[in-house]
């Protein structure tokens, strides 16, 4: 993998990688002449015990642009430049211009709750240059490439020592409120644990002090065992809907054994994972013969500078819908207690996509 | 206040409320001829160490039914059965015909994951006989009557035992999925403390064990003597954007001293709180001049037996949108991470709202 790293006008950096060698001469556009302004921060929330960040310069950012322009496409035109140069590159990531956490770190404000300057790291990972491919339609080398990049902004990110935790996800399709329809995903990088990692985290550790070995790792040699709602079964990685899902069509994909993150898969449990994701992805598309919208987040240990054998890089890939037409909308339950209701059995819905035949090249 | 304790012809239980004595002939409809069937139960999420529920019968339940058939109106045709009778009374309350927890309790199946059977209660709360009502347009005496029956309801469902912790709760508007419009709320009555109210009891005990004081009850004294987000101060109850919201237009509305729930107050109290709500929904309806949706949900003190000095019941308010006509989603930071971003100041939004004058009478 070859790397290229860059500096926007507008001073936001970014990296373009490929797998061939880049052109040292490629440049960085930005479709915002000005230089970065704003400046989020952190306030604490004192009933729930936990850090929400205030970005009051997001309101102005694009929503649903027209549909001839697409800022993540490759700049044609030099006087419209997009986010991202034309040449030969595969994969390009760079800091959002909006970020809810990092960018312009101003001192924050003093206010009735303790408050802290929003560090970390919001970057857009434009997936391809093809604004009409998928994550699922791309070649399976591309997939594992991508991979390979998500532990390189990891391992860079993590270096930074202010953050210590890496988020890549992508969420996908109107339904959840996706604007940029080219292909491309996110990675948050936390200065603190967020709450749902650090919950998973001390599940994890519990399990690990308790019986030697990852939750994730004897869950998935259950789910093998079992086989009711395995959807992939490679040599080094697995998909399936959990015996547990609180989605309807929630998949899990993972290593069969414990990886701590991106930056610690090999050759051969990179290509196996890009394939097990790509079945499931290429499953959820003939599904309903349309591309199924979801979230899609990828866990993977905390960087903050500890040893981690308790965690097991995975995804959880989370669809909204119920049935073909029907939404599953968080509510009550869901969001106010954090108790998930399912009016589906995730035997039923792993068999739907088992019956859907991929190829898978 | 007057109960009436009825039991439907498919066995559910249903109690009429109203302020003047009721006609001990009332009888309770039934749209479903058929008893009770189905059963929930309950799977341990191996990884987020949390309940889910899973009842497969929910799936044939009632979705955007016609506009002529209203199962929460009266009912005036005997052949066509609603959920409520006619008749003089103020508020009823039903168990849900398809309810995520309770119901008929059957034996969990055996599975990789521990499962237990799915006790607990979800029960229907119609807030008036007028369809064309909405909560924040019924008289203030008609709402202190609702939380007199809330107080009610908790205090039947704790005396059942299994019951650790009870959530009333509003989903309003067809944003955040409901399929009935006519007004209502529902009750779930946990067998466990779920994960939000879990965590806020523990943040709260940590609190009240370092300072002697509530946590909530501090936080409304800051948010009084700055003042800069306040929507109603009443002599017991106030209203106001925490400077902690998570939503653009999320409002808290709360007793100023600590009560543990609807079942503590007293008639002051009880009236003032019905006060700043009322005020609080009657600014959302004004603010763009149409109905808000938005996710209400009421903490209480757990049901478990035990002192809770540390509670203090208050409401927490979510609007979904973060203007006029953009809707917030929750997407990957939100619910992956559950590392909430917000593009608006809460100062700005209590501002909003702040202006809007509202006549409550």
């Amino acid at each position: 993998m070859h790397a290229l790293e860059l500096t926007k006008p507008d001073g936001r950096r970014m990296t373009l990688y490929a797998r061939a060698p880049l052109d040292a001469g490629l440049q960085a556009p930005s479709p915002f002449p000005d230089p970065l302004t704003g400046g989020a921060h952190l306030r604490w929330h004192v009933l729930r015990g936990e850090w929400v960040t205030y970005a009051a310069h997001r309101q102005g950012r694009t929503f649903l642009p027209p549909p001839e322009y697409n800022p993540l496409a490759p700049t044609t035109d030099p006087a419209n430049p997009t986010e991202v140069p034309a040449g030969a590159w595969d994969i390009a990531v760079f800091e959002n211009r909006f970020p809810s956490l990092g960018g312009v770190i101003a001192p924050p404000p003093e206010l009735i709750v303790p408050t802290a300057p929003a560090e970390g790291r919001c970057e857009v990972v434009v997936f391809t240059q093809d604004r009409e491919a998928s994550l699922g339609s791309l070649p399976l080398s591309h997939i594992a490439l991508l991979f390979e990049v998500l532990g390189d902004r990891t391992r860079r990110l993590a270096a930074e020592g202010s953050i210590h935790y890496v988020l890549p996800f992508e969420n996908r399709g109107a339904e959840v409120g996706v604007t940029l329809h080219h292909p491309h995903g996110q990675l948050y990088a936390y200065p603190v644990v967020p709450p749902v990692p650090a919950r998973m985290q001390q599940v994890a550790a519990e399990h690990f002090a308790a019986h030697g070995r990852g939750v994730l790792e004897q869950h998935i040699e259950a789910e093998r065992r079992e086989g009711t709602r395995m959807l992939y079964e490679g040599p080094h990685a697995v998909a399936f809907v959990p015996v547990c899902a609180r989605y309807p069509y929630e998949v899990w994909v993972a290593p069969i054994r414990p990886v701590e993150g991106f930056a610690s898969l090999d050759d051969a449990v990179r290509a196996d994972l890009a394939r097990a994701l790509k079945t499931v992805l290429l499953k959820f598309d003939a599904l309903w013969q349309r591309p199924l919208p979801y979230l899609m987040a990828w866990y993977q240990a905390p960087t903050d500078g500890q040893p981690h054998p308790e965690s097991h890089l995975h995804a959880q890939i989370w669809p909204p819908y119920r049935t073909r037409d029907r939404l599953k909308y968080l509510a009550g339950t869901e969001l106010a207690a954090g108790f998930f209701a399912m009016d589906a059995l995730p035997e039923e819905k792993a068999r739907e996509l088992q019956q859907v035949e991929v190829h898978v090249a």
